[in-house]
């Protein structure tokens, strides 16, 4: 069996910086770049390209609302064709560092509120969609399982990736558990691990008021800015390796 | 005689609008379209490009420095790393819109103080020359003509061309008579035209003070946001035919 | 009887021009200036407050959303501490500049998106109100007549001043006719002219369906970016004055 | 003998965290705080402005350069009155925050590049004192001791307090060490609590090379982003007060 392990790093912005990228980058099999919509600056992108190149991860794009203040985690209210435009802006621009560097743009996982919008509004998923196909048809996008995102995908013929989170609560809807309630992030590795063996394995996971609920993935993600993140995966690329996952960057 | 008229547009930003590209456009052979970092954003030159493509105009990056406020027209200091990774940067955000199109894109062309001072400054010249290099072997740098810019391209390797300006007045040294002052731009599209047949026919520019300097271009220059512009670049294409100039697109 | 004209303006950025300024001030009585957020720079604060004192208008502060791409048009979900701190912000920094020129700053009125949602969101609406009262207790603030923002003011006992629209179409419930809906913007000066007079004199408006609304209000909104918006104001002046209305800045 | 102990603060932006300002601010006497042009958000001078309230420490602005991306350590071109109108909105925006928290305004140090172009370019520093002076006649102009900033502030009659810096190198000249230079920036807690000393009770500074020049100050400034800046304040203060010296906000 075989399961991708992802992050999104490259989230640094000028003097300021996020995560520990360094550290965390050599446990991943597949890394979603900022590409300085919310987070992220040709600087930062130019070396975080060089970094997964290094490690040989697996690289995406990792678009957002246009919103560095806010670092994306609001909806900013915007017409279809302007979903469709960011996208197609922060593909290229990010395209451009894995051109310059002979590597190939594999994925994209759209970050923060527009990734949540995205998995609940039909059009700004078809958006997303239609400006990833028209940029590159072998590109794999990365959204929620059950997601309206995978279903737009779907629907256009779109390469995609169902993504599950070992370092995120659910609720019994598939849906997870906003960042700021209690619980809602994981930050103990062995549980982390447990629950990527979970959704790796049996396809399932472990919702915050203790259910069992069935998710089909393609990917597993952990957060980057999460403590000891570098920690949680690798507990859990050891627990998936003891399990019988074999780790490898996402295919369509 | 072939000759190539070009122009920047596609510089308005959110409600913001600047010049009149849709009067303009119809009248170039090239045409730099700003890739949202010193004016442009995605809504922008998504429509840029697609005017270009419905006129036949070929298509070129104007990246800037990262300075909306000041649009692009003040030097930001950088490092020539990051000089190069600005124009990465913005060579695959416009290259997204072209590709999603399916029009080629066909040369760069910096925008305000970074053209400036690109054509004195050896570094920043080469930083630019690498990034366009190394993005596309086949893109054509256009720099003032005689400049370090165009040094730089002919050191690397890159396929270049020097641009002469039709609305601007130039010193004795071949560079420009700075934007502000008296007699700097020249709004009379009969002067303009009568420039560009010097340009194109003669190889030679008037200088502000009268003298006549040699000039070998291979593309002229109009400002898309000079009162006018549309009148100059009419009358600029006519004198040039009358004058026995074929008008296209630039080539290396 | 008394009425205030107003307008929004200094909502330029840069080089980017918007509105008449110049030819719009000499016809109001009170002019809300933009802060920087969603238009409007040092630059032009500097030079709107001295339009203002020059003429004789009385100075407001126009704060927005923190969204210059958007013109402050789109809701940005901010908490209540959030909302609180940009107005505070913004009235600062204007403050900063009617201090230096010896000018009074007379009131507030909340722009675009945040002029809206505070029309219907209360949490909102008395974010505002805190703000503007500990930042000075005499600031008049203005919102639209009936609406949440107005009722906040009451509550918290800030002064207030309630506005109708003479360039814009009701809908029966009071609300204005979002701006993007065919008929929702009135150029006509006549017409403006006419509404002026409805909504000075007899505390009435006409909704976009023909019917007759009762709305009292104390100031009158005009919009600078409405086509020809200083024959709007010139309409306006006549027709109140030949009704018999004195035309002064808003007071509590 | 009195000094004042001051520190740049509240560079904090969006999500992204700089500094430690919790555990400084209670060893300083002046905080200077930055005002959203180079660092700072309204939610982060809110939260300052309480901080230096609840500890006692006499508030500052630190105005900036627009330009979060370079952290305002690159000159920005500005013309004279664009740098007073920047300073004006800056200094406005702070004061907003204190007077909704009901403390003083004491002092304004430019920041970073602002603060050295300011020490050599006299129409900057001309434009800094003229924007202070007509902001508030008693506010604190701190520059660097013997700059232009300082004799700026003497010309217009701005009351000033010139700084000496316990945790950077001086060359000859009495400038700093540029930043990235080796040896530019002291991390011990003892040397620069021994820099401290010389500077309040001798007025004497020691250079990169070796030497001691004369150096009169009225304010000791650590920077709050050196690793261990807590340490060093709290050894700079025992020092200090072992050395006679009585800690307290500058005065004019």
């Amino acid at each position: 069996m075989n399961m991708d392990l992802n992050s999104d790093i490259g989230e640094s912005y000028g003097i300021y910086k996020i995560g520990a990228d360094e550290n965390l980058i050599p446990y991943l099999t597949s890394a979603n770049i900022a590409c300085g919509f919310h987070g992220g600056d040709p600087q930062v992108m130019q070396r975080t390209v060089r970094l997964c190149k290094t490690h040989g991860v697996g690289i995406g794009a990792h678009p957002g609302y246009p919103d560095v203040p806010g670092f994306g985690r609001r909806v900013i209210q915007l017409s279809e064709s302007q979903v469709e435009n960011i996208i197609l802006y922060q593909l290229g621009a990010l395209a451009a560092f894995t051109r310059a560097q002979a590597v190939p743009l594999r994925h994209v996982k759209p970050h923060g509120a527009l990734y949540n919008y995205a998995a609940q509004d039909m059009p700004t998923a078809r958006a997303i969609a239609r400006a990833v196909a028209c940029f590159d048809a072998k590109l794999i996008l990365v959204g929620l399982a059950n997601s309206r995102l995978i279903q737009a995908a779907m629907e256009l013929g779109v390469p995609y990736a169902r993504e599950g989170f070992i370092d995120r609560a659910y609720q019994s809807d598939g849906t997870l558990v906003a960042r700021a309630a209690a619980g809602a992030v994981i930050t103990s590795p062995a549980r982390a691990a447990r629950a990527a063996v979970r959704l790796a394995c049996q396809g399932v996971a472990r919702t915050i008021d203790g259910k069992t609920i069935s998710l089909e993935v393609d990917t597993l993600c952990l957060h980057g800015d999460t403590p000891g993140a570098a920690r949680i995966a690798a507990a859990a690329r050891r627990a998936l390796r003891a399990a019988g996952v074999t780790l490898q960057a996402m295919s369509a």
